[in-house]
């Protein structure tokens, strides 16, 4: 589509179409909206886009988002300090704290290991965790990468790294997603909830 | 979600969920993206943002996008001033463009007849259409609106009022998409196609 909109529009649909999740139809279809949008809800998704990259920065401690030098959570004194949860992404940490079922800390990575991206150990926060496990503070790891072969093959790597520290370390459990259909489950999510599958009291 | 994020990401989250197309995990996603990317990334959309507001303009005469105060396609004297088409937006000329199959005119519209949306004709550049046509050089109209509700409702309303004008006007065919599987379409569509069903020479 090069050269069919002129300088401007074309400039912004290239830059839209950068962004994860947007196609060039995506990125024309925004394009056009900003066209016709008030003024002012451009420049407030202009300041938006500006303040993030100003004013957000990563946690010290346990690398989530913060716009302080510690995050909310790592600040929050109610928050158990013994349970650690381990996640790829500081998204993740959203997710899991959207479910309160959760009120220990947390630790991101800050990805997964991928050799074919060229993600190994060394290029995550696991040194960081390692630092943070020192004290002998923390009794439980809860590794929550993702259940992909990625997060698996982190939280294996992560597993044998914590063995013999005297910590409990546990997975999140692998099963039928609740509300969905069984017969739309994948095999390998099915055969994982065959395998997990829990005794009922009768 | 809200208050699950800090101030500026949420801001952006909110921001970002605000374009078409855009969900509540895809800004997510975006926001992400953008917390992560480099300071340069983020410098460039803004700045193609904010330069689409300052340097994008309509074209006087068809109401195309245009960096000038006439557009690429009115400037140019090749178009055959004869033939006009007449679309609901901007997008729709770069979708017909790319066909390569259209050398005249354009005519935007800004939007189709809804009366659900209250959109009635004196929204639209009807009036500016019809000055267009005034000199009587203009010798076929058409109607490329949108094959949809309030599409075939503006071509009715337009065809109506170019009667006794001495134009032609004409209306896009409808049909089955070329490439697509017969048993996929929708039946309007097919009802459509048989409607329009051409003679194969044998």
């Amino acid at each position: 589509m090069a050269g069919v909109y002129e300088g401007a529009v074309q400039d912004l649909i290239d830059e839209l179409g950068q962004l994860p999740g947007v196609g060039p139809k995506s990125a024309q279809r925004i394009a056009f909206h900003i066209l016709s949008a008030d003024a002012d809800v451009v420049a407030r998704l202009v300041n938006a886009l500006t303040q993030v990259k100003e004013r957000v920065r990563f946690c010290e401690i346990c690398g989530n988002v913060s716009e302080g030098p510690r995050c909310r959570i790592c600040e929050d004194p109610r928050r158990n300090p013994t349970v650690l949860c381990v996640v790829e992404e500081a998204k993740d940490v959203v997710a899991i704290e959207r479910t309160r079922e959760f009120r220990g800390r947390y630790h991101v990575l800050g990805g997964a290991i991928n050799p074919i991206d060229g993600v190994g150990p060394d290029d995550l926060r696991i040194r960081e965790l390692m630092t943070r496990l020192a004290d002998g503070e923390v009794e439980e790891v809860i590794l929550a990468t993702d259940p992909n072969i990625e997060g698996e093959a982190t939280a294996t790597y992560l597993a044998r790294l914590l063995r013999g520290m005297g910590i409990a370390v546990s997975r999140l459990a692998s099963g039928l997603p609740v509300g969905g259909d069984l017969e739309y489950a994948d095999e390998v999510t099915l055969g994982r909830a065959f395998e997990g599958r829990r005794r009922v009291e009768s």
